[in-house]
Formats: structure tokens, C-alpha cells, sequence
């Protein structure tokens, strides 16, 4: 396996930290696993955004075909080294080897996809010369250097090589990522890949750099360097918003791409309910329980009417919920606040605990968990995202209950409808609701699985997102990172 | 001609005011011009947004066909209105007639340019059905209400029916307009033609509303009321600055389109700059005099190596400047704002005078200004935009200097390169320190003119705007009042 050093990437540097010492814990044993990881500080900060700076105009000058390629030596070197990644991104992370091998096929696949999409390019407008004037012609310019914040839960595709920087770099970005304290050896060799991949490229080494550091500090010293010109964030909605501020409080603000929380409505129309049975109560525990919950688009909230039919569905998750065995949460911290949030929920007047599934044979991690809640009793208390494998049936009146309901939601990555023929009219009535509260709509399926392609919409309206008019995986995150320049007249 | 009531649009009503009273003046006589206006204040404010948000969801949901043929109603309302547009609007501006003539049409032209884009429609990601999971089809979802708050010197093109008032209707967007006080006469026919066609159209009164008001108090709330989704402004920075912390600081953020200030910068060659001669240095000064100089794309800075042909072309624009009539300009404010802003250039001691206009037969108004400085003594304090006929010609000791002033130059709408053939290799040095700068760069041209088209780019890095990843002028500007949105699976 390849060797650790703990040391950062700063261009073609691997420079070691002076700062705080952190080491990865395997939340499957309570270990803490070497090598120590030291943070950086300051003169990390200057040097990285000082070569971020010095690369990017030559690097936002490349050709698209020469980006492509570059993208695509990114993903074959994480491809040979997906063995050392599984190792070690399982170890720090809890999660099931299966799941981290498909995630570094995921990472390398949407690289792959950015390199299409390079290739394939794109309609460029273009108003001929005439009698309204000179030609005028658009393009579109990189717009800097930008910082990554990657998230815990994936730590290979929403991490330093994950879709921010993926997209960031498509787009003729230089990039600097904060690697995430809880798997700083899955970035240590992600990160050298892609600077190794950098220098193969014949690229200036400030294409790429990659810091530990503390995230009110070293991060906010990324965020608020006058160079870094954009945001990539993923993670917890108190660290997006404090992102978002001290660039908004710039003297010249950036744009901040920041994934907060979301949980993620699902919709049970009647017909869809009763025709379901016990297959669909099967299957949205599937959706909740995976990964131990520990995702963005983890079903949190489901609304249904209620009766003998809702009964029955909640008999049938309560008895799978019963079932599950668990797994480790990824780290201490998010095991706490998980084993917290359902701790409010259990304290509710208005909510019952229908199941706990059983605790996991891992030192971190928390049991599963169905709750219910009658529609009298729900209110923004009950919105609040509570990261892990928990989710709370709203049982309400009648559809128009359902859909008052969801006009009070905050804004989600993700709104689920399952709607039979018979629903129709109900779906119709829904489907304006949900359009205006999520970024991607899923008809009878679940939202967990977020698939990589032209058309996914990973964003959504604020608090899922600071800025819904984006997404963070699929070929329209890499406009994120560009802006439009017109160009007008022929040059002689 | 049209009558005008003094009264505010609000759906289909038509609302006095119970406020401040104000009148337009004409600039030409300093008459005060009736009828009077009267601000409105929150009732009304509450009015507009509970109609916006009732007409939301119906009017995003009408086809691309049916929103463009209201477009196209709207274009000829206002050009069955032209005669009294232009009589009134000459009245309030002192603009000449065959400008303001033009402008009506530049306005009627761009609904109709959106109402062409809608007909044609776009390209749709989608990603079918596969091993990879259930289709995803991209699609697109309006905003909500839009805030528009209009300019002074644009009384038609960048006001009640302006380019963000046609691209958020083209968008879905219901729209609430604050109506410039400098043209509250103009405003009302315009506001009126948009909400008749609203009632012809057979759409939701709440489709368009326009009030009088204060704008730290009417616009402020209007910014800040929850369900306004968006904004587009075009005016002083300052003003710009106010609506964008403030919509910041929202519960829920929302995106703001401010267009600000910008000096428009010109780097003329060495060899563009023997060649052209005196016809370059006319042609100069007409788009410096343009309108008395009151255009956001204005030439107020210009840079060129010292020497010989410099002094000429210095010589030949300041007889040019010094034979300049004058015209009226728009308000005492911003004749006082530019008296004062020439004044500072004359009291800076690196800056030299050389040439001043006529004053303008008019009661409001201000003489054209030409002024120089050496390199050594351009400082940022130089950079700040002078709303008027003025511009101020930085000379370099040599092209690296000229690259290197500017690299230190604030962000900017445009960015104009003369170049000749001997000047490639210069402006090959030169082009991307511009793309940095600007969101449009004119060769060989003038920046004052922004052709209306599918790719024109009339925006630009802070502070010529507050989000350079958009435009305000051509068919992109339709964009930023709509987010993705991702359907996953198909509906049953």
C-alpha cells in the first residue's frame, strides 16, 4: 500500500505541518491510526494561493482537449490506486468496503464525465456582425483560484478529488483544497495523485494544493484570501453559513458554492401507499438505514394521510427498522449529535418512537430509528436535519394537510413523490409545491443515490444550498466556476 | 397624449399614493413638471407581494409560447405608446428625441429578442433510463416575485419595462418595479401598458405591479419581504451595495443582479494609436460626450504609452472636447455629483486639465471634461467612476506599465483593446489581464453601445456588478431568474 507521510501538497511540495497533530480514528475499533497529520497556517495559506495565483491564467488558457486529458489522468491514478484507497478510506471511515469501491468508481466517473463534457464543448452564442454592430461573441472565462471543503460521508467523491474540485478544474480553476480531519490519509493520497497527475500534465504546480488546518482558521484564511476567487463546500449548515459570510463580508465577495442540509420530504400519496405495502415500507427503510443514514439525501421527513393503510406501512418499517444491525457512524462527533437528535425526538410531547434498530458491533455509531408524529404536532422543530439513519412519518388529515405541510418546508435537495395512477390529481397538486422546495424531484423511488450525469441537479434552495441556482454534481457544476465574456468586434 | 393619473400599478388597480409627494423636473428648463407622485409604504408593499406570490405559481406554469406572446404584447403596447413615451420621457431626462425614439425600440426589440429565445427554447439534459439508475431530466424553475429597481439614464431600456423587467417575466417571474423618481411619468405609462397586457393576456393581476416610494424604505422592504425571490437593480454603487447586504442578510438569502459603476477602460496601442490619429481622437470624444457622458459604459479611463503620438491624439481630443455643446443632464444630483467629481480631478495634484466643454444650454447640465496624468501619480482615488462627459487619459511610460496599471484596476463592465497588426504581440499580453477585468472586451470600437443579442454579456466582476456570472442585457439575463431542477424516474 502506498506510504503515508502526513505531510500536505502544496503544488509539487509535500510539506509537513507545524500546527495541532490530528490522527484518523477507525470508528469500527477506536483506534487512532497513523501517521500523525499536522495543520497548516498562514504561510501554507500565502504559498498555496500565491502558486494557485501564478498558474491560472496559464492554466485557464489550456484547450479543453488538454484539460480532458488531465481529468482523465486524475482518475486513472485513483484507479490504480483504489486498493490503498479502500484500505484506508474504510479504515477511517467506517464504511463497507463494497461502498468505498464504488465510490472511487463514482470519483474517476465523473472525472471521465467533465473530460466528455470538455471535449464536447458547447453552442457558443454569436450575434453576426451587421447593421446592430460588430460581431459579438461569447465566452467564458474561469473565474480563479478556489477553495474545497470536502464532507466526511464521502471521502473520495465529495472530497479532494470529488465533484467541487472535479468541476473547478474542468472549468480552468486552480484548486486548494482543506482536507477533512476525518480521513486525512484517504486525502493524502487522493491529493498526491492529483498533483502528481499535475506535474505529469506539464502544468504549473499551482493547479493544485491541498492544506490540514483548523476550519475557523486555516479555512476562513482561504476564504477570505483576496486571490481565492470561489467556494466549494460541503458539510454541516452552521460551517456553510460561516463560509458564506466572511465571503459575502469581503471587500471584493465570491461566490459560495455551499451543500448544507436537507431532509429530504418523501410524498405517500394513497394509492401509491396502498399499492406499495410492504415492499415500499421495505424500501424506505433501505433508504434510510444506508450507510447508517449518512447522507445528504437521507429520507428524514415522510408525509402520508393517515389510516389503516399508513398503519400498516408504519408495522412494516417498524418491524425492518427492528431489524437492522447498524453500522459505525463515521466519526465520534456525528455519533453524538445523532444519538442527540434522537434524544429531542424521544423528548417530543407530539412524537412516538416506533422502532430502534440495534446498536452496531462498532465503536462509534448509534442505533437506527422510526419515529411518528400526527400532523397537529408538527412544526420547524421537527425539520431539523438529524444526520445519521433516523426518519419521522408525519401522519396528517387529508392531502390538503400534506401539501400545507410541505409549503412550510425549508429548502431540500430532494422531494420524493409516490404516486399510483390513481393519484393523479393529487401528484398535480403536489408537484408545484415540491418544484419550488427542492432541486431534484423523484418519482417513485427514493432519494439517496445520486447519479452522475448531464442532468442531475444536486443543490437546491436555501438552507439545502447558499446558492440554488447551481449544483454540485452532474456537467452544470462546471459553469459554476466560469463566468460569461462578450467579446465584440474582429480582432485585426 | 396619454394621460398621466399620478397613481401607482398594482395588479390591475391603479393607487394614489399617500407618501412624500414628488414631481419630475425638466432638466432643460428646470421646470417641475405635473402631475405630482406620491410615495406608497408598506400597505402597498404587502399588496404587490401578496399578488406576485398569488400569480406565481399560474404564470411560471404558462407555456414558452404563451409568456412570449405576452412579451410581444407588451413591445406593442409600447410602441403604439412611442409618441407619448418619447415626449414625456424628453421632458423628465432632457435626452434628445431620436435617442429616447431609439430607446423605446431597444426596449421593444429585447421583449421581443426573449420572446424569440422562448419560442426556440433550449437544449434539455437528460440522462435515460439505464444501469445507472432511472432517467433525470433537467428542467427549469422559476424564482418567484422579482424586485426591479430601474436606472436614471435608461428611462425606458433599463426601467419599468427594461431588460430585467423582460427577463424575469420571460423567466416566470411575477415582477414588482420601484419606479425612478427622476421619470416617475415615463414610468407610469410604461407600468400601465405592462399591466394591461397583463389583463389582454388573461394572466394574474399580480403578474406586474410598480410603486413610488423611498428607497431606503419602500425598496429596502420590498428587498427584504419574504417572498420576493430575486432582484435586479441598475444604479449608484452605493444604492447597489444597500440592496445586496441586505438581501444577504435575509433569513433566506436571495440572489441580487446589481449593476453598479464602472469606468470602462481603453488601452489604445502604439501602433493602433500612429495609425488612427485625429479620427481616432474624434471618435473617442463622441463616446465620452455620448449623452453627456451618462452611460455605465462611458470611457472614463484610457491608457497609452508617452510620446509624440500621444500628445497628438491628446491635442486632437481636447479640440474636440473644448467644441462640445453640452447637453441637459439627467437631475441636479447627478450634475451636482459630477461638478464635484471633475472638481476633485482638478484639485489632484498629478492631474492636468486639458480641455473643458461648453456648458450646456440647459438649467441642468455640466461642461464635457478632458484631463491626463502621468503614470507615477494614478492612484485608486482616480478610478472611481464620474457620472458624466469626462475622462481622464493615464500616459505610460511603456506597455508594461500599461499591463501593470491594469492588473490593479477595479472589476468592470468592458474593457476596449486598439490594436493594430504591429500590436499583437501587446494585446496577446494584454487580452488576459482584460478577461479578468471585464465582462465584455470591445476591439478596435467604443464601449458606449451594448447591442442587444443572444451574446451580449452587460456585466462584469464586482464592483461593476454584484455577480459577474451573469448579464443584464441580452438573452443569458433570462437564466438568472431560474434555477435546475432534476426529475429522476418516470411518472406514472
Amino acid at each position: 500500500m502506498a506510504r503515508l507521510t502526513g505531510r500536505m501538497v502544496i503544488g509539487f511540495e509535500r510539506v509537513a505541518g507545524t500546527g495541532t497533530a490530528i490522527r484518523a480514528v477507525d470508528p469500527r475499533s477506536g483506534e487512532r491510526l497513523d501517521p500523525e497529520y499536522r495543520y497548516g497556517g498562514e504561510a501554507e495559506v500565502e504559498r498555496a494561493c500565491a502558486l494557485a495565483e501564478d498558474a491560472f491564467d496559464t492554466y485557464r488558457a489550456t484547450s479543453p482537449e488538454r484539460r480532458a486529458a488531465f481529468l482523465e489522468a486524475v482518475a486513472a491514478k485513483l484507479d490504480d490506486l483504489t486498493e490503498a484507497l479502500v484500505e484506508r478510506a474504510t479504515a477511517e471511515t467506517g464504511l463497507p468496503v463494497p461502498r468505498v469501491t464504488g465510490e472511487v468508481a463514482r470519483t474517476t466517473g465523473q472525472l471521465r464525465l467533465f473530460a466528455g463534457d470538455l471535449r464536447a464543448g458547447g453552442d457558443v452564442a454569436v450575434d453576426p456582425a451587421g447593421d446592430a454592430g460588430p460581431e459579438v461573441r461569447q465566452g467564458r472565462v474561469a473565474l480563479g483560484p478556489v477553495a474545497v471543503f470536502g464532507a466526511s460521508n464521502f471521502p473520495l467523491a465529495f472530497s479532494v478529488a470529488g465533484g467541487d474540485t472535479a468541476s473547478a478544474l474542468a472549468a480552468g480553476c486552480p484548486v486548494i483544497v482543506k482536507a477533512h480531519d476525518a480521513h486525512p490519509g484517504t486525502c493524502e493520497l487522493a491529493g498526491r495523485a492529483v498533483s502528481d497527475a499535475v506535474r505529469e500534465a506539464g502544468l504549473p504546480e499551482g493547479v493544485f494544493s491541498m492544506l490540514y488546518g483548523d476550519g475557523p482558521a486555516l479555512g476562513i484564511a482561504l476564504v477570505t484570501d483576496p486571490r481565492v476567487q470561489a467556494v466549494g463546500f460541503t458539510g454541516s449548515r452552521a460551517a456553510g453559513l460561516a463560509i458564506a459570510k466572511a465571503a459575502a463580508n469581503r471587500p471584493r465577495p465570491i461566490p459560495v458554492y455551499a451543500e448544507m442540509s436537507s431532509v429530504n420530504p418523501v410524498f405517500l400519496l394513497p394509492e401509491a401507499l396502498a399499492e406499495g405495502g410492504g415492499e415500499l415500507a421495505e424500501a424506505y427503510v433501505g433508504s434510510v438505514t444506508l450507510g447508517a443514514g449518512q447522507f445528504c439525501t437521507n429520507p428524514g421527513l415522510v408525509f402520508a394521510v393517515r389510516g389503516a393503510v399508513l398503519d400498516a406501512f408504519l408495522d412494516a418499517a417498524a418491524q425492518a427498522i427492528a431489524a437492522d444491525q447498524g453500522a459505525p457512524m463515521l466519526t465520534s462527533a456525528i455519533a453524538r449529535a445523532y444519538a442527540q437528535g434522537v434524544e429531542r425526538l424521544e423528548r417530543h410531547p407530539g412524537v412516538e418512537i416506533l422502532a430502534r434498530g440495534k446498536e452496531p458491533d462498532a465503536a462509534v455509531g448509534g442505533a437506527a430509528a422510526l419515529a411518528a408524529v400526527d400532523a397537529e404536532h408538527f412544526g420547524p422543530e421537527l425539520q431539523e436535519e438529524i444526520f445519521g439513519a433516523c426518519s419521522l412519518v408525519v401522519r396528517c388529515a387529508n392531502l390538503d394537510q400534506v401539501r400545507e405541510l410541505a409549503r412550510g418546508l425549508e429548502g431540500q435537495l430532494t422531494a420524493t413523490i409516490h404516486a399510483a395512477p390513481g393519484d393523479r390529481e393529487a401528484a398535480d397538486r403536489l408537484l408545484p409545491v415540491l418544484e419550488r422546495l427542492a432541486g431534484r424531484i423523484v418519482w417513485d423511488g427514493w432519494p439517496t443515490g445520486v447519479r452522475v450525469g448531464h442532468a442531475m441537479v444536486h443543490g437546491g434552495p436555501f438552507p439545502a444550498t447558499s446558492d440554488s441556482r447551481t449544483t454540485s454534481v452532474g456537467s452544470l457544476a462546471i459553469e459554476r466556476f466560469q463566468r460569461p465574456v462578450a467579446y465584440q468586434g474582429a480582432r485585426r
